[in-house]
């Protein structure tokens, strides 16, 4: 019922689109667990609302490692699509998909294709990590690649599990190019991609901060014919 | 890398299916939030794991409701399918759906149809709450039906929201069956089925417990070839 | 022609939903004939049309029994969205599916996705012979299972074959819902599903008068804005 | 059980295509009656089964009439692949496609697909009344197009209705080709493509005849490392 | 920008449909490069648009012969859809489908079942070569067959390849009918059908010439409502 | 016939993808033509074979514009998929994937989630000009945008048609990026993206020669198990 109240005033929402794959020492959640938090955090000054994150993705690269869930493409374009027309036809107009992982990338192709189905809506496809802002912030601090310090929260440590002290080398990136899912295996090792396992809270607060700040502008400015959200 | 290690000694896995859908007055989480609490106290003991919940579902009847969150059947069925292929594929070979949701009983026959193309498995699908053993003690304790005090656990509760005090005449289940959206929203009007819409948690307790109890019999018993789980 | 003619003073329909499965002594063809049949006699004093039967379904559980027919799935959701659509184009609007076999269940979960696209029309979904009335009737008469006494009625019969004079011992039911198609063959030998092969014709009698005199009311009454058919 | 024995010593199987459509004055249910008779009666001395009869089929050209039933391609193919597939897993492996109605005709596209992926099936589409053969012999005895004298064979006349005794002007084919379905009504009118309405029985038995035989040429000779069936 | 100019006053425009498929001595992409070719010198005086060759079809009983590419049935229905469904919102209303490959047929269908749900649009299917007044003339002048002297034109030739100066005997076409891939390779050796492999250009050309005057008839007469194109 | 022997000692393979949409005043096929030339001309010294261009993609967004045709996405990963099926059942084991337009991006999961379903091959996902190395080479002789003179190759002028000497203004980012197409079409008005419509001869043919070399290198390195190609 606050849903439709809401919908008389503002037609904006935010849909987390996460993940369920190795992170190393670090939960399966990771993607979904931290896409949807900063969600909330980032949507809760103005109360737009957000959907339950969506917590399987498109990971095709790390089906070697248990526990990790991957969708077929054509699946998950299916389900991004009835998400967003689900939330047109209760009113919903401007859409801001907020990612927690890279594989997920084809849903902004899925995106564009429903816009000019959908004329009357907006969509935005924003990864809230690797935003050249916030991945450029993180990098600046310290080497930064999957499953290392920069996604290393404490809402996604694992209980009783400890994480290497020393840094891991970068994983070749050529050879990962042309792996398949065995082959990543052998490369990717424990799973991160190299550099630190993990580092000081104020390192990765900083990147979190800037995080949600670099959403809560994308939710705020640049919707068309919008100086400001709402 | 613990899912792997305990693949070597066990096989099971549980699959919460959610919903995001109307509640009356409760969190439109409630399918999902309740599906995967349960399943996870459920296999707690045992340390069987627990894959997040699936928070869409089925409930094309409830879409004149804002906040309803409907698939397309075939989207969903896609989505089963795949989470259950990338199970099998790590080495999963029973499977527990706990359905949290009455709208995605088709998942019960894409269950069937997988199980003929993957004969090394058992899967199951069970309806927490409706499970006739635990519905028929609800209905024994007062009227129960969507929504209604049976769901009313705190969990789901809004901050905030009062429910009426006064239990609400049952919806004509006739007339519900032959209506559309927009005739369901007006036969169901503020969202529950009918009867009260809460009471003293002692009740709903009880409920809670023989739900928990039932879900760890399916998860221990009636396995092929096993007397017990593991 | 006819049907045009029809379309002006009526708007309903019968859609017989069959399969082509195994029933012990009994045609594979059981569940189509008996439906088809039942949907004829219950239509005919009101003079609504009746759609050649769907001979195929959903019945990945038998198909380790030769001359049983599976459709996947998606293939039969199509198909009934086909059906549907083209009664709709053609100017009815109450349509009853009458099923005759339990796997079909997800055609009702279609049917409701379609009626939310198509909310000027009516679906209901009617499985004729477990509908509890009649099930519970031919319950009181003897115990009840797939292809025993109770669907042995003479149009289904083979030429040529006599059925086991004993009853059958109840297979069971636990095992048979974690089995795979070959363990299902195994629990089910010669295929039915338990209680006596045959019974007298007047029992059988019974059971259909009850289930066309149940698939009438279901086509007279109960739509919306109906206090009778037509 | 009696599919299971046959299998032992053969491996065809007869898959009858039929149609639901307007045909005029006859019944609706044309194609796929005949296709079936045509089938059963043709397989009958060897003792090869024959499917239940398809009764919908493609035919977007006729739905501006009422009682026409009409798939769509991809729901169509989507079937007739899971009919081959159920099939082949019994055991079949040469399989002969009876069609009664010409819009199927993408269904031997699909066939020579299925083949590829399963080379160890044959499989051939015959389309058993417009065969050059049969067709040809109809032709020598009169003007022949859909729903004229040539599929009005007793089995399909409607009780009660009267053909029109003059025959009826061809309809413009080359208006046709380009028509949408309104205009395909307005050309065809009462439905028959033109010519005599019905002609005496003896003629009629004469293309039948020619259809048996040559159907049971089909099934007999002609198949890989066959000199005759079985 | 031209194209916006055109439909202000025309609506037509060819679809050119190839295959890439092994034939003969001849280049992989002679259903391609010819189907273009003859709509581009067809249309040219009347200025009528041609999409680029749509390159690849269904060819599933050439698989065996590297070099082809074969489009599962699904995928190219889907891919003809798009191409009308684009075509149409642009403006364009009579679309002509030039189909350089017999294999391709299942688009006549898929046409058919679009313009029912375009009924504002008329479309064409026409093999350009196998048409019965082109195909004719050429087998009068010696026998045809696939990738046989009557496509072998200069523009598919193949550079430094020399094909035999003998004719080919024709290959049984009813071991073709149910042959697998393997077993077609087997039955067709080279690649050709049979009949001479080459003849002079003067031979060539008349059926060049007849196939283009065919085709241009086609785009000018026989539209609904159209003495003459535009 | 060639293509056999050329399996017998290496396995790579050339697939041009590219999009038929506007160009500003260029041709409409600028992304078709110019992938499939710079694949012919980096795989000749290496005689590695290069399919026939696919010459449509996906391009939502300019759908405003006629003479665009676009894909949906579902149909698009279809075809690829086909494609590669096709390329691996004859013998191929590394594809490179040409790409001449962003929109086509998807793909790149496709190929990622078939490799982890056929693991015995390499495929990589080459966009040839925005790749970084060519893009900023061109960026470095001035601004660069789509259909701007850095697309400007004789190979894609229309005859006939000049562009405008002025550079045009650059087309605003962010409105485009929440842009349906007629807006997108306002935005971009006569097409490019923005900066000079023309550039001397020499600057483009820099900006070719250097993307011929990066994908001769990609051609020819950075396979798993090959300092180099073949």
């Amino acid at each position: 019922m606050q849903v439709e109240e809401y919908l008389r005033g503002d037609d904006r929402v935010l849909v987390p689109l996460g993940s369920t794959e190795q992170h190393g020492y670090l939960s399966l959640g990771v993607d979904a667990i931290l896409a949807e938090r900063v969600s909330l955090e980032a949507a809760e000054p103005e109360g737009v609302p957000v959907l339950p994150v969506l917590p399987f993705g498109l990971t095709p690269t790390f089906t070697a490692y248990p526990g990790t869930i991957n969708l077929r493409i054509g699946t998950y374009l299916a389900l991004v699509r009835d998400l967003l027309d689900s939330l047109r036809a209760q009113g919903f107009r401007r859409i801001l998909l907020v990612n927690g992982h890279g594989g997920n990338q084809p849903a902004a192709g899925l995106a564009a294709e429903w816009v000019g189905e959908n004329p009357d809506t907006q969509v935005r496809f924003h990864s809230w990590l690797v935003d050249p802002e916030v991945w450029g912030l993180a990098g600046s601090i310290a080497s930064v690649s999957h499953a290392s310090w920069v996604e290393n929260f404490e809402a996604v440590r694992v209980d009783g599990v400890q994480v290497p002290a020393e840094p891991k080398a970068l994983v070749d990136q050529q050879a990962l190019a042309v792996a398949n899912p065995a082959r990543v295996r052998e490369l990717m090792g424990d799973g991160p991609g190299g550099g630190a396992y993990q580092r000081p809270d104020e390192d990765t607060r900083r990147v979190w901060q800037a995080a949600v700040e670099r959403l809560r502008q994308m939710l705020t400015f640049g919707w068309d014919g919008a100086g400001e959200g709402e």
